[in-house]
This record gives C-alpha cells, sequence and structure tokens, in this order.
C-alpha cells in the first residue's frame, strides 16, 4: 500500500482494515519519502510507514494506491513515484486503487484499455489516460480492481478479499468490522444529491481536475 | 479523538474523515502516552499523536474514543485513561464513541442511564456498566453519540455532522467522500450472517468480551 504526502487517509485505512485482519498476510506501508518518518494526509492525519521504495517487496500480490487532491496532483507528477507503480504493478498479481489512486495507476501506464473507476470529480479524466472509466463503485477487469471515491475503499476491499479468499471469508470479515452500513441521509453520489450542493463541490475541485487533465496532456 | 495502544485504525479515522473536513474544526489526536511517538493500532498501522493528555484542550467540543479488542480491554483497566475520559466528557459538549469506545466511556462512568450502542460482540456489557444497551448503528442520547462496530464510525460521523452543522453540510461531506455504500453481499450483522460464520467470530471474541465483562463487575 503506497504512502505518499497529501494521500487520503480513509482511502488507505479501510482497506488496510480489511487486508491486514486476512490470515497470513503481511501488509506494508510503502512511503514515498527518503525515511520512514510518518507520512501526512491531506485532512492532517499522519500514518507510520513501514518500508521505503527501495525496500518494497518487487512483486507484492496486491499494489495498491490511494487517492487525494492536490498531494495526488503532486505523486502523478513524480517520475520515480510512476516508475515505482509501474514496476510493481507490472509484478504485481493485483493491481488496485481507491478514489484518484486510479489516476497514478493510470499516470503509469497501468490502466491502458481498461475498464475503472476513481472518486467521481476526476473518473471522466481516466479516458485521457487511455482507460476506459465507468460509473461504478467497484470495478474489476482482469487483474486491476478499482474503487471509487474515499468509502467505497469498504466495498472495493470486500469485493477484492471475496476474489482472493472466497464469500464466506469476505462474509465473515464484514460481520468482524460490522459492515451493514445505514447512511442516515440520501446523497453520496453526485446524481442523488441536491445540485446546488453538488455544484459546488464540484467547483471545489475544479483546480485539482484541471490539474490531473494538463498532466494526461503533458505525458506527466 | 483518543489514541490508545491496540486501538483499531478503522473506528478512528473513518469519523476523522468528516471531522477534519469541517470548516474551522481543529481535531487532535491525544495520545495516551508519555510523548508524541507514533501509536499503534490492533492491526499495525501506527497514527502519530498531535498532543499528550497533559496538553488536551480541557473542554472538547467532541470527545471521541475508539474500539478495539485486547488494546481496549488494557485501556479500560488504566485509571489514568479513565480519568482523562471522565473529565475531558464531563467538559464537552458531545461525548461519543465507535465500536468498543462505549466501554471505555461507560468504564469512566460517562454512560449511566444512557441508550447506547457497540460492537456486537461487547454490546449487551453496556449494561453491566449502568448503561442500556441498544441494537441500532448510531445512537443519540442527549449529548452521547455511539456507534455500532468499526465501519459504523461512517454513519456515526454523518449523523453527528448533521447536529453540529444541518443537513446540507453533512450530504456536502456525504458527496465529498462518496458515501453511497454498496455491500458486495449480505451480512454485516450478527442475524444476517451465516450462524457457521457468525458463531465462530463470536467465539474468537469470547477472551475479550469476558476481560471486559470482569472489568465491569470489578470496577477497574
Amino acid at each position: 500500500m503506497l504512502l505518499y504526502p497529501g494521500f487520503t487517509a480513509l482511502d488507505l485505512v479501510g482497506p488496510h482494515y480489511f487486508f491486514a485482519s486476512l490470515m497470513g498476510a503481511k501488509v506494508d506501508l510503502v512511503t514515498t519519502g527518503q525515511d520512514l518518518s510518518p507520512v501526512r494526509s491531506d485532512l492532517g492525519l499522519a500514518v507510520s510507514p513501514t518500508v521505503t521504495v527501495s525496500g518494497a517487496t518487487s512483486a507484492p500480490t496486491i499494489l495498491f494506491v490511494p487517492g487525494g487532491s492536490a498531494g495526488t496532483v503532486a505523486a502523478m507528477r513524480d517520475d520515480a513515484i510512476a516508475d515505482f507503480v509501474a514496476t510493481r504493478g507490472a509484478a504485481a498479481t493485483w493491481v488496485t486503487s481507491v478514489c484518484t489512486g486510479s489516476l497514478v495507476l493510470a499516470r503509469a501506464g497501468l490502466l491502458k484499455g481498461r475498464r475503472a473507476t476513481s472518486h467521481w470529480v476526476a473518473r471522466d479524466l481516466l479516458a485521457e489516460f487511455g482507460a476506459i472509466p465507468v460509473n461504478e463503485r467497484v470495478v474489476i477487469d482482469g487483474n486491476v480492481v478499482t474503487g471509487a471515491g474515499v468509502t467505497a475503499g469498504l466495498d472495493f476491499a470486500i469485493s477484492l478479499i471475496a476474489q482472493l479468499r472466497g464469500r464466506p471469508y469476505a462474509q465473515a470479515l464484514m460481520l468482524q468490522g460490522e459492515y451493514a452500513p445505514q447512511p442516515p441521509f440520501r446523497g453520496g453520489t453526485y446524481e442523488s444529491t441536491d445540485p446546488a450542493i453538488a455544484g459546488a463541490m464540484k467547483d471545489m475541485f475544479a483546480t485539482v481536475t484541471a490539474e490531473m487533465a494538463a498532466i494526461a496532456s503533458s505525458g506527466r
């Protein structure tokens, strides 16, 4: 699981809960930094990495990239991160992301011709990197598994665990994590949210999405 | 938000995402340790605190306690933690928890006569501390707001934000976090899970729940 400055902590911690609960699993948090200092997420919460890029396993079962906003733009502009994601992704059994993490996979060339999703503000940008954007919460295309924005990481992780260990195992972890969601209000998608709220939220992210689009057209 | 060794990271990071997204909010991560070293969660992921108990604000808007298993038992046995939770809870506008964090609140004497919930394996134990266990995902009783196990932290946080800032604000953050869950399978509650799976999971937690019950009867 990749940690870079400005990642969204919940994008990562949701799937981490389910992955780290798998019997026999070893989950590494790989920092893009030079040492094992905690990595600050977009909302300030900092997580300790377990290994640096140079010490990360060469052929992971799962490569996972979380999303973010300005931090993700910076990660997409970083050739060293793109190289790491490309080489580990080529060797991984599963290539995965939540939220705008899929843009990092796309920038590294891992999503060409693949069906994939992302946070709703950035989903369509996947096409500019040669991927096929899909408006679904979890998208599985061969060994590429992508989740939509932030909280979709829970549905993403449970879907992936069912692929890895079967449905009863996934259901056991759903019960352990009491995953029977009851959103208190209607909403959570662009289509189901009051247009005044949804439009304002889209505007808030306009700079970030423009920067991501610029990376697609320039190649970095 | 309290950090103690062995807390469940997702219990905390779910609500943190929503709290820290509130305009003007200052979210502190208060360690029970002596310094600001990262605090290791039950599944290994370590989070950096922002302040120690001695530096924590005396009257927070929200006191929040995450759950865990063996680490939560240890926290319940610790008089200093109980004192901190009791005094900050008495001064807080909102007294809150997710998962077995409610047992820490109960042990500190904050739930007497209050309706509250917890992780399903531990919910009934609330009665032994004078609280009224309720089988609901989010329970609001006056200024006490408790969420059920782990992933209930999302529904909990959105419910609390609606109390603090109103429903449109809560819906804006639901859209930001794309909170329109689609569990891939039926389950997530004891009642909706295959009895063979649910029974095995309950047995896995039997030691922890027995230890929590023993704390109730001994007072610590």
